[in-house]
C-alpha cells in the first residue's frame, strides 16, 4: 500500500472540497476510495462527478466494503465520535472533522475506543495546526522564549455569518442539530490553538449570548475570562456578528510577548531580562523613562514577520499528514485525543453560562449532559 | 477677579508639577494662592522655589486665610472627598484629583455637598478627557457613527511599576493607604474615559491578582467582563507589571468599529450599510468572499488618524479649563460628580472579585466599606 484509500462519509461542502484535493492530485499519498451519502441528491452528484468511485448509502456497509483504509467525517459533529468508533472497531483508520463531538462524554468514549487500537492512526482536521505562524508561535511558547505565560487574550471575531446561513438547514443552530453556535461551528479552531499554545485552563468564566444578533436558539457571542490555575489569566471572545471582524491573540510572558493579527502578522517583543529581574533592578527615573516614550530598545527587541497562507493548502497537509502517519508512522500534527480538550473547553463555557457562574475543568459531565439535553427539549415546545 | 488663585493641598510630584505650570505661566487664568503641606520638607522646597507664595501646613486655614479662590487636592485619595467638602462649606471651589474617592459612600457625601453650592465650580482631575483623541471617539459614539455598541475591548497593560515605585512610601500600595493597587491609582484615568465613552456597565465579573507581581497587599492584575444591561459586553484587563504594555481600545457598533493603539492611533472602520442590514441581504456567496479575503471597500470605509499628545499640556488644559468655569462659565470638561463613576466601577470590579461573582452597579456601599475595612484589619496584623 503506497496510498491510503479514504472513504468520505458526507459529500457535503467539505467533504467535496476533500474529494477535490484528492482527485487533483494534490494529496500525494491518499486517493479516494469510497464516498458515502444519506442523500439522494449527493448520490448524483458523486456519480457524475467520480463516476468509477463506489458510492454509499450506509456508512457502515462502505466501511466493511474493504474499498477504504481510513474514514474522514465530514457530517453533522454529533456523529463524529460514533462513526469513529465504527471505524476503528472495523480497524479502519479515523479522521474525524472538529469539533470531536458535542459533549466530552462522547468523545471520551471515541478515545477511549482508540486507545485500545494503537495501531490504528485516529487524528482530527485540525487544520490551523498547520498554519506556520501558529507552529512558530507554539515553538515559542514551547522553547521558553516569552518565559511562563501570565496571559493570554484572543478576540476571534472573524466568523461573520448572516442569518442566510443559518437558514440553510433545519439542523442549523439549533441545540439538537448542533449542539451549540460558534463555540460548536466556528471557533473550535481557535479554542484549539489556544490550548495547543497555551494550555488548557482550570476554570473559566463565561458571558454567552444565545441569538444576541441572530435568530438562532444557540450562541452567536461568547466573551469568556480564563483561569489557568497558576496565576495566568485569559480572555476568548468570538461572535458570528461582526463582519468588521478582529483576529487578535496576544500573549504576554515574564521574558517577552507575542501578537499575532489576522492570523498574518507575528510580532513577538523579547525583553533583554527577564521581567522579574528588570522588577527588582530599575527605579522610578526609569519608569519615567518609560513615561515619557522614550527609546524602548534597551528594554527588548521586536521581530515582526509577515505569514502567507494558501486556502486548502492547510487541510491538504492535514490529510496528508494522516495518510503518511498510516503509511510510515510520521508523527501526526493533531492527534485524534486531542480533540477532546476543545470540547471541554466549549462544554465548560457554555456551563459557565448556563449556571451564571466559575465553573472548573473538567466539567460534570453528566451534568453537562442534562444541561443541554434540557435545551434540545425546549427547542421542540 | 481675572485670575484664579489656587491653593495646592500637598507640594509632592503632582502638586508641584502644577505649581510649575501655573508659575510658568501656562495657566493663563490662574496663579498660585497658596500652598500646603504637612511635611516640613516641603514646607522649606516651597519657601525657595516660590518665596512669595503663602505656605500652610493647615489647609482649612489656608481655606479660611482669604488666599486662594479654588485648591486643587494632590493628596491620597482618601482624603479627597473630605478636602473637597471643606472647601465647598468655605465657597472655595474644590478641583479632586482623581480618584474622586476609594469608595463611592465618601464621594456621594462630596456630590451631595456639591449640588448644594451649584454657583461653586467642582471639577476633577480627568486630563485625559482633554486629549484629541479619546474626545473624537466619544463625539463618533455621541453622533451615532457607528452605531449602537455591542462590545467594548480594552487591555491597557501600559501602567508598569516596579517593586521600587512600591517601596517609596509606607502607605503606597496598602488597603489603609489607597485602598487599592492598578485600579484606584493608575487605571482610573480609563475607567473614566471608558464609561465617558460607552456609559456604565450595569454588571461586572472580575478576576482580581492582589500581590500576583509585585509583593503588594493590593491589586496588580485585573481582567474584568463588563454587561451593560443592552446586550452589550465588554472587557477591561489592566496589569502593572507588563513593561512592554499594550493599550488597546477596541469598541464595536452595529454601524461600524473604533479601534485605539497606544493612544496614538484610531482607527474608524465605517459600514457603507447597517450590519443589521447586512445580515438580511447578503447570501453564502458573500460570507466566501469575504472569507476568501476579498476587498472589503464594498463593505466598509476605513479612515486613519494620528495623534500626538504633549506630556503636561493634558494638566494644564484641565486647570485652565477649571478656572475658566470660574470665571466665564465655561463647561467643565470633567465636573466633579462624574468622578463617582470610576470609583463604582472599581468597588465593583473589587467586590466581584472578593465575593467570586458578578455584582450589579451600584454595588451595595455598605457591604463594600465592610470588605475594604476587613483587609485594612488584615494588612495590620
Amino acid at each position: 500500500m503506497n496510498k491510503v484509500k479514504l472513504g468520505i462519509i458526507g459529500f457535503g461542502a467539505q467533504g467535496g472540497a476533500y474529494a477535490g484535493f484528492i482527485a487533483e492530485g494534490r494529496v500525494k499519498n491518499m486517493e479516494i476510495g469510497a464516498i458515502c451519502d444519506i442523500d439522494p441528491a449527493k448520490k448524483e452528484e458523486a456519480a457524475e462527478k467520480y463516476p468509477d468511485t463506489p458510492f454509499y448509502e450506509d456508512y457502515i456497509e462502505m466501511m466493511e466494503s474493504g474499498a477504504v483504509d481510513a474514514v474522514v467525517t465530514t457530517v453533522p459533529h454529533y456523529l463524529h465520535p460514533e462513526m469513529g468508533i465504527e471505524a476503528l472497531k472495523r480497524d479502519i483508520h479515523p479522521l474525524v472533522e472538529k469539533p470531536a463531538g458535542v459533549y466530552t462524554k462522547q468523545v471520551k468514549e471515541l478515545n477511549h475506543y482508540a486507545a485500545e487500537k494503537p495501531n490504528l492512526t485516529y487524528a482530527i482536521v485540525f487544520n490551523q495546526r498547520t498554519n506556520e505562524l501558529y507552529r512558530k508561535v507554539k515553538s515559542i511558547i514551547d522553547n521558553d522564549e516569552i518565559g511562563d505565560i501570565r496571559r493570554t487574550n484572543w478576540i476571534i471575531t472573524t466568523w461573520w455569518r448572516p442569518q442566510g446561513y443559518y437558514d440553510q438547514s433545519e439542523w442549523r443552530a439549533t441545540w439538537e442539530g448542533e449542539g451549540g453556535g460558534v463555540l460548536v461551528n466556528q471557533a473550535p479552531h481557535q479554542l484549539d490553538l489556544l490550548q495547543w499554545i497555551a494550555g488548557m485552563p482550570e476554570s473559566v468564566y463565561s458571558k454567552v449570548k444565545y441569538g444576541y444578533q441572530r435568530d438562532i436558539a444557540v450562541e452567536d457571542e461568547v466573551t469568556t475570562l480564563l483561569d489557568y490555575g497558576n496565576g495566568a489569566t485569559g480572555v476568548f471572545v468570538t461572535c458570528t456578528h461582526d463582519i468588521i471582524g478582529t483576529d487578535r491573540l496576544e500573549i504576554l510572558g515574564d521574558k517577552g510577548k507575542i501578537v499575532v493579527d489576522d492570523s498574518k502578522t507575528l510580532t513577538v517583543k523579547r525583553l533583554k531580562k527577564p521581567e522579574p529581574e528588570m522588577n527588582k533592578s530599575m527605579n522610578m527615573e526609569d519608569v519615567a523613562k518609560i513615561f515619557m516614550g522614550e527609546s524602548t530598545e534597551d528594554i527588548y527587541e521586536t521581530e515582526v514577520e509577515e505569514f502567507e497562507s494558501v486556502w486548502g493548502g492547510q487541510h491538504v497537509a492535514v490529510l496528508e499528514n494522516f495518510a503518511a502517519n498510516i503509511l510510515d508512522g510520521v508523527p501526526l500534527i493533531a492527534p485524534g485525543s486531542d480533540g477532546i480538550q476543545g470540547v471541554a473547553l466549549a462544554n465548560a463555557i457554555h456551563l459557565s453560562s448556563w449556571l451564571g457562574k466559575e465553573v472548573e475543568l473538567p466539567v460534570d459531565e453528566e451534568q453537562y449532559l442534562a444541561e443541554l439535553n434540557e435545551r434540545i427539549a425546549e427547542e421542540k415546545q
